[in-house]
């Protein structure tokens, strides 16, 4: 039989997905798991973009642009300009997911061997995504106990070496809700143009920043238009994980002129996600002001009650609809599994994802995870309930 | 500004997509273009996957499993069966397109700098996805002269070294129409076997086999299960090119686990297209017998219109929908380019594919096009007759 690839055996398996045989056998023995280990939200889908889809009238489901279709990508401009991005739609290629997105710009940008930095805790499939192209994540440790705040530009500077090609950041931030401040972003952009990266930013949770702090894109950032991708995605923010709609977007005509290459080798984006997606820019701002709602009161409740625990620390997050906490445990993976295989309250347990996965660095966040604040706040409660319950038991706990 | 990486470079521009702003600037003076440069069907995708699309009932549109809806794997077992492959749904991982499933497969099994043999004129697009992937592609070339009929196991031999790690081709081929015979698959088998090589087969246009040949899928060769790899696409079996709903297939369980790792980290296949792929196995067999019916009528007036033009020679083809035509020109690349910018026919002209495009050695396929024979009868005869009045004034023409 032929050898696979080195990649291959090099790709990480997803962290969150390595529990999933045990939630199974949980299920299977009838026990109820709160699942606040993935970001599939529970909101529904804008009805426009569920009723454009239902009312396509498609004789040919034909490929589209391999860029995505003009009329949407011209649309998005205007969503954008509401954010203060302005583009035009020659600077926006669709791709498939934000997935497809991260995939096309790092082979545009990087090389076999070039270095990207990256703040941990991370996005656990930047991992995946770098070494399929090849790249070295040299991450950078941001703390728990700032709230994931930027790390020094200093540390920064000391992992910048011949072979640093990039920066790529998510803001705000998955795993960590942590949102950049203009000041962070403003020295990040600095540095970038002193180094000559790129830098990539993931911002698919845009509307989703809360206590009336400012979203601050890398597009806002003066200077280093050449510099700068922004990775996008509808998954969240129209709860439309499905459809598989993201976009790359960069001022840089020749990194957009290389990108649009790689788009039009696999021919084009999901065809029934655009109409959705087009369709969608047309959803009433009161949607995204309930869903605001609901996600802050989620999260209100969610920390308070995580504080609440003995030898518990949540940092209160800025964006997004995560969270990482610290708990008492010795090890953040065996405690996720034992809350599955071991654990139950009321013939209920709890699903979470170890924050292992979301660091680079070996042996970092084991007691750390992330929760991901989808579910309605009875859920929510009831979650909780079974943490505090699990950690009052669980015999590999470290106060 | 930073640099982009070397395959942004190396990254081949599509050769079909060269000649698209001629045909825009036509299209502006109001020429009538009969397009059969590209393999876009006219044929009406089946209303079992239009309708599946619409009825779905979805309030979230959610993410699905990474290898695709279990209920979808399972039924397309039943649609392999009936061509005689045996398959359990944990062989079948659901890709973003035909096109997907070859990144997957490509990075799964080879190393940057890895060579893979595939028989020229080829798909033009395998050279972006080995681009990508940092494959070598080592070209042999198959003749017009015989059809395109694999060439000698010698020849193929001649190019196996240390390096090589498989052979990919595509039955029934695009762009050749050529449906390779039991024998030369299993020559192919053995040899695969012999060097210890994967076998990719894109075979998604399995449906348009004419003339009563066999169609022998890589997957019915015995003793090679571990190397061979399949890869297939809804997009031409139900004209459903903007569904991006491939597949990659494979018994050998260790290509399947890593591949889903690639898969896990770009989350899932697109959900609408899924529905629709899912219904769409319940097409009746009367389209499909009215699909072949139409493209068997449109290949046989296309070859022998082709034929009788003076100095053309057109090879009949089993599959597909395409042909390759030798035409007495100098250049296709000028003379496609010239049937745009410089000729029209009753204010009417042609767009062809050079077949340049589809060969990787330089200065081969010349003077050949591709024709895909996507259009009505009525307009294909429009489209010959067009051909045949260009070529009576082509100054660049060699006879």
């Amino acid at each position: 039989m032929p050898t696979l690839s080195k990649k291959a055996a090099a790709m990480p398996a997803s962290p969150i997905r390595k529990l999933v045989p045990y939630a199974e056998e949980a299920k299977r023995k009838g026990v109820k798991i709160y699942h606040l280990n993935i970001g599939q939200p529970d909101i529904e889908t804008p009805k426009e973009f569920i009723n454009a889809v239902k009312n396509a009238e498609i004789k040919v489901l034909e490929y589209s642009h391999s860029a995505g279709n003009e009329s949407y990508r011209k649309k998005l401009c205007n969503y954008y300009h509401k954010y203060g991005i302005e583009l035009s739609h020659s600077d926006i290629i669709i791709t498939c997911g934000g997935s497809e997105a991260i995939e096309i710009a790092m082979m545009t940008c990087f090389n076999p061997g070039d270095e990207i930095i990256i703040p941990e805790p991370f996005y656990a499939n930047y991992n995946g995504f770098s070494c399929a192209a090849d790249v070295i994540v040299k991450p950078i440790k941001s703390s728990i106990d700032n709230g994931f705040a930027l790390p020094a530009i200093s540390e920064f500077e000391k992992l910048i070496g011949p072979k640093t090609k990039g920066i790529m950041i998510c803001n705000p931030g998955n795993p960590t809700g942590y949102l950049y401040t203009e000041n962070e972003l403003k020295n990040l952009a600095e540095l970038v143009k002193k180094h000559n990266l790129f830098l990539l930013s993931d911002e698919v949770y845009r509307e989703f920043c809360y206590d009336d702090k400012k979203y601050i894109s890398v597009m806002h950032l003066n200077n280093i238009e050449d510099n700068v991708i922004l990775l996008d995605s509808i998954s969240k923010r129209y709860s439309a994980c499905g459809a598989r709609i993201g976009a790359m977007i960069s001022k840089n005509k020749e990194v957009m002129t290389a990108a649009l290459k790689f788009a039009q080798a696999r021919l084009s984006p999901p065809s029934y996600g655009q109409i959705g997606a087009e369709a969608a820019l047309d959803t009433p701002q009161t949607y995204f002001d309930n869903v605001k709602q609901e996600y802050i009161a989620r999260r209100n409740f969610l920390i308070e009650a995580l504080n609440k625990i003995p030898g518990v620390f949540c940092p209160m997050p800025s964006g997004a609809f995560y969270c990482i906490a610290r708990l008492p445990i010795d090890n953040a993976d065996k405690f996720c599994q034992w809350l599955l295989e071991h654990f139950t309250f009321n013939n209920q347990t709890v699903m979470l994802a170890p924050a292992t996965g979301f660091y680079s660095t070996t042996n970092s966040g084991l007691n750390e995870v992330r929760l991901a604040y989808v579910l309605n706040l009875s859920d929510l409660q009831n979650a909780v309930k079974c943490l505090e319950e699990a950690l009052k038991v669980y015999s590999g706990k470290q106060i």
